[in-house]
C-alpha cells in the first residue's frame, strides 16, 4: 500500500525507530491527539519501570511476558490489553518468546515526537 | 485477570457492547483522552460510510477486508493498520472470513459513552 495514511505492524521501513532500552526497540507513529508505538522487546528483557503524566492503552500483539503495573505482576500473552493512566508506574518483561506490543499514547508522548533513545523520563 | 484495568479481545463479557449495523458489533472500553472499540464484522458485511470529527485509528487483529476511507478501497488484513484524520469519510467491508479491528479514537466519541445502537452520525 501507498497510501501514507497506510501501514504495518512487520514493515521496519514504518514509523520513527528508537531504542528504549537494551532490546526493547520501537517505532513511532503520529498523529493529531494519538501516537502509537509498535514495541518489540527481546526474549527476557526488559524496560524500566516508569510513569508519565499521558494516559497510555497496551496490547500484546505477538509473544507474552509479565506487564507490572501499580506494583503488580500481570501475565499477559496475545490479545490482553490494558489501560494505564497518567501517573501509574508500569514495565514490561518479555517471556522467552519475546513479545510485539502496541502502546496508545493520548496526548502524545513529546519525547517520543523527535529522534532519540529511552523512555524520555 | 481480575484487575479492573487489564482486559482481553476475545472477552465478550468485557466492555461496553454496541450494534452499529447489520453484523457489525463493537465493544467499548473508555478511558480519559482514548477511546477504544474492538469490532467484530461477520463475512462479507460492511458498516456505511461515515466521518466524525475525532481522530481514529485501526488496526486489523483477525481476518480482512477492504477499508473504504479517502475514496479508496484499501486491501487490508492482520497487521494493517491506518490512520484517519477527523473529517475523512470511511467505512469497512469484511471478507469471507469476516473480520476483528481495533478501533483507536481520540477524543472519545460522544454518541460511543453509552448504551445505544448505530454509528452515531
Amino acid at each position: 500500500m501507498t497510501d501514507r495514511y497506510f501501514f504495518n505492524i512487520d514493515d521496519l521501513t514504518m514509523g520513527e525507530a528508537r531504542q528504549l532500552a537494551e532490546g526493547v526497540n520501537t517505532r513511532i507513529f503520529l498523529g493529531e491527539n494519538v501516537m502509537l508505538s509498535v514495541v518489540t522487546i527481546d526474549p527476557n528483557c526488559e524496560g524500566k519501570p516508569h510513569s508519565h503524566p499521558e494516559e497510555q492503552w497496551g496490547l500484546v500483539l505477538k509473544g507474552g511476558g509479565v506487564r507490572l503495573q501499580g506494583g503488580i505482576d500481570h501475565a499477559v500473552s496475545i490479545g490482553d490489553f490494558w489501560h494505564t493512566p497518567g501517573g501509574v508506574t508500569h514495565s514490561f518483561r518479555a517471556g522467552p518468546q519475546g513479545v510485539t506490543v502496541l502502546d496508545v499514547f493520548s496526548p502524545p508522548r513529546a519525547p517520543y515526537r523527535g529522534p532519540g533513545k529511552g523512555f524520555g523520563d
